[in-house]
Parts: C-alpha cells; structure tokens; sequence
C-alpha cells in the first residue's frame, strides 16, 4: 500500500472575505493535524458563489496571480506542510478573468494552475458573464503528492475532461465545485441533481481508473437581485476509489473537514483487471471533435 | 408526455439452443402483452456465453446475418408487434465474426445492425478470440420508435461510444450485456464490480441527457475448461431515465421482464436545464483521438 491522506473541506461562505479566509487557514490545519498531505478546497473559497447576477462592480473581487490570495494560501500551504488545492477568480487583464485553480507545493511554492475550460451559464450560474473559458487545456499539475489532474465545477460533467486528463497520466482527479438547488425545485429533483453530480463523477473514477475527489460548498446563499430563491448548495464532497466506490461523503447541510485515505498503487491493479485504456477505438473516435454529427 | 413502454429481458442459459429460444420467444410475449413497444435481449441469448474458454468448436456456433437466428427472431418481432434489439455471434466469413446486434422492425423486417466496437479480454471473458472489433461504427439505427444507440457489453465502459451515439440524434442508449462475478472473489469486490457496472452506465444518461437501457444475464455458467469457477451474472438489469434516475431494476439472480416507461419528451427538458452540448469544448479535444498522451 502506497497511501495518501486527503483532506476536503467543505465550507459556508462566512460573510466576508477576511473570516472566509481565516476559517479556510484553520480548517486547512485541522485536516494536516488529522494527517493531510493534500488539502482540496471548494470553488471560489474566497468570496460568495458571485455569479447569481451579472454586475461589473463583481470584477472588483478578482485578483492577478500571483496576488494577495496567491500569497496567503502560500503561506498555508507551507505552514502546514500540505500540497493545497484553491480555486481563485483570476483577473488576468481588464476585460479578461477566469476561473482558476492554483496548487501549492507544501513549501508554498506554486506547483501549477488549472484554468476551468468548461463554463456554465444557467439562471443563478451566470458563469459566462464573469469567466473566459481556460486556455491551458486539460493539463494535469505535478506536485510531491502525485499528478493531479485538477478540473473545476462543470468540468464534472464531461467525461472527456476525465479522460483527457487521466490519458495525460493523472493519479487523481481533483473538482472544487460550487453547486446546489434552486430552492424552488421540488423534493424529487433536487434528490435527482444531486445523485446525478455524484454518480457522474463516480463514473470518472469508474472509466479511468483513478480516485477522484469532489469538494463543494454547503449552505443558503441569497440572490442579490432577490429574483430567485438563491441557490442552497448541497455540499456531498466525497472521495471515491478507482472503482467509483465512495470512500468517504459529508452531508448536504453542514460544515465538514474530511479526510480520507486512497492507496496509490490500487489504479495500477484496478487497471490490471479492467484494462479499458487498452481497447479504446481510437480510429473510431473522430467524431468527438466534432459540434454534433450532423 | 411521449411515453415508450420498453421491455428488458433478463435471463438464464436453458442448457440448449432450442429450450433457449423457445424461452425468449415467451419473453417477449409477456412482455408485449405487458405493453412493451420496444423489447431488449441479453448479450449472446441464443446460447451459452462461450467465451470462458478459447475453442474452435465453437465457432460452429455462430451464423450469417441474414439466417436461422434472424428469421426466427423477426418471427417473434413480427408476432408481438414490437421493435427487437438482439445480441447473435455472426459468421461474416470463414475466420472472421463478430458479436453483432441485429434490430427488427415490429414488421419483423430488419431496422438495423451494430457490431460490437470495444472487445474485451481478460480471463474467463476471452472476447478477442472470438470476435473481430466492429467496422459500423458508432452508428445508431432508425425505427419506429425512435433511434436507438445501441452498443454492446465492454462498450458501456467507454464515455466515448455513448457521447458519439448521442452526437448521432440517438433518443436512447441500449447495452445488451453479459457480465459477472468470478465466484472466487470476495464479496466486497464483487459489490464494487456491480456498482461500479451500474454506476457507469446511469453516467451515461447524466452525460449525454438520454435514457439508458441495459439489459444482462443471470445464473451460473461452468467454466467448460474446469480451471475456473465460471461466472455467476449478476443479473441487474436496469432502465435509467436521462438524469441518471433508475427507473426500475432486476435482481442479480432471477430471470425478470420488466416492463418501464420512459418519457421521450423528458430528453429535451432535461437538455434545457443541463445544456452540456452547449459547453463541449471541441477545440481542445484532440487528445481523445490519441492511444496515450505521453
């Protein structure tokens, strides 16, 4: 057994950025004090989930990178000792964000970024307003821990980000994500859409024969505009094996500092028996560029 | 509401052709007489699954495509009036077969076919030896009720082949399968091995906003060799509606029709809310076209 100690940490947004962070910075301890070497935090740790309107004075919230977020989850990560997973709003030239995850190497040097390339734009996730889709590819990021193939929120949803990165020799497959129910929804499909996010990337695990961790944001956050009942986030961050078995999973409501431990030799003995990467028809696989086969 | 009453026939191998056919016959009777438009077969109903051992011999078993095995079972289409997805081991030429869906039309004529395109090997499933990897493609078949995406067994483990088949316009993704537990195995890894089969495929509904049908075989089956315990299949059976929802599921040891409706409407719905053909970002998919990104 190869094993690595993951901590997820699933948090409320606090109000403000200062106690925001400062709860960050302490759960990220709590989970090295439980034995931590890899510490993934949810999407957009820093700030509320902004994108439930579209409103310019929001571009105030982003910063260059490296920059004032960069530096204090550096410091973090190195007082810690952890390789750290952050999710940043990126302000890389005026008119010009993204959506990135940065990772520190536990020195607090940076070890990498991930830009998200899969953006959504749906009532309450105004994503398209605020983010440029990434344009450093599905890249994996390489650390002390392994090769982290880092993707964010919607990227969920596309096995072929999953493939893409496991293909580029990722051991793990990391997703912060900020997602929930429209408070609206009735009981039934809120249980549908949550099941669906975990099944999905349960499935990644399954198809490439990684582990993969999902950490997302938990409680109510209003609608500034106060036209829709805001968004309830459903927390559910979880850990699964390279079979897609959930090793670990916090509930829906509640704060949680997780960790949980993957073995990093079991991929190579999973992959022994389900040998998929072996028999992929890539002759037949043209179509996959392509909008629509029509 | 555009409902379509589909039939799933989960069986176990009688011990001869005849008994065999003659019990599927009744299937898709009570099936039909259940409602079911649309009726799907295991993988390989008409016989053993013969591939737990490398024997010539068994090639005897195989047929051309029109023949015996087609007319009968577009006798059965005819006679209940339904559309018919069957799994047969066709002989194109001397040397050359594969594991081949044929789809009847309700008029008994038949609608389409599909060869199995991904083909597994590993022990106990020596696929390789028997079948020629499919030369279709990815190609869904037209019939009276609606176009099916109709793959095969290994393929369900690939994103690849139901993403492709949903670029197609296919309303539907039907895995005929005959997948199971080494009796030797421990229970917690055959439980993973089942969950892990469902959860990939219930995936394959969430990705792509279709219903999904799979449809495996039950019981015990000698390993003919004697070298191993053979395979107990695990049954399962499942329909899953387009958010990844199971609609209605088989035991893992019992023969079953189960007859489940699913809204053909719901797709388009479900695409409004998860609009992830909308997003794919095909300018950065090059890769999946590689054997490895190295």
């Amino acid at each position: 057994m190869n094993p690595l100690s993951i901590g997820l940490v699933q948090q409320r947004w606090t109000g403000s950025r200062a106690t925001m962070v400062a709860a960050t910075a302490a759960a990220v301890g709590r989970a090295a004090a439980a034995g931590a070497q890899l510490v993934v935090l949810q999407e957009l740790h820093t700030g509320p989930y902004f994108c439930q309107t579209e409103d310019v004075a929001v571009f105030d919230l982003a910063e260059p990178i490296p920059g004032p977020s960069t530096a204090f989850f550096s410091q973090v990560a190195k007082e810690h000792g952890v390789v750290l997973v952050t999710s940043l709003f990126e302000r890389r030239a005026p008119g010009l964000h993204h959506n990135t995850a940065v990772v520190f190497e536990r020195d607090g040097s940076v070890a990498g970024r991930y830009r998200k390339m899969h953006i959504p734009d749906d009532p309450g996730f105004y994503e398209k307003f605020y983010f440029t889709p990434g344009d450093l590819g599905f890249t994996p990021i390489d650390t002390s821990v392994g090769r982290l193939g880092v993707l964010v929120c919607w990227d969920q949803w596309y096995p072929e980000a999953a493939r893409l990165m496991a293909m580029a020799g990722a051991e793990l497959l990391i997703y912060p994500t900020a997602i929930g129910w429209n408070p609206a929804d009735p009981a039934d499909e809120q249980a549908r859409q949550r099941d669906a996010w975990v099944t999905i990337q349960r499935a990644h695990a399954v198809a490439n024969g990684v582990p993969v961790v999902a950490v997302n944001r938990t409680g109510h956050e209003a609608d500034p505009s106060g036209v829709s009942a805001g968004i309830r986030f459903w927390g559910t961050s979880f850990a699964a094996g390279p079979q897609g078995e959930v090793l670990a999973q916090a509930g829906s409501d509640d704060e949680a500092v997780l960790t949980v431990t993957v073995d990093r030799d079991r991929t190579a003995d999973v992959r022994r028996i389900w040998p998929y990467f072996r028999d992929r028809r890539i002759d037949a696989y043209g179509g996959l560029e392509r909008r629509w086969r029509d």
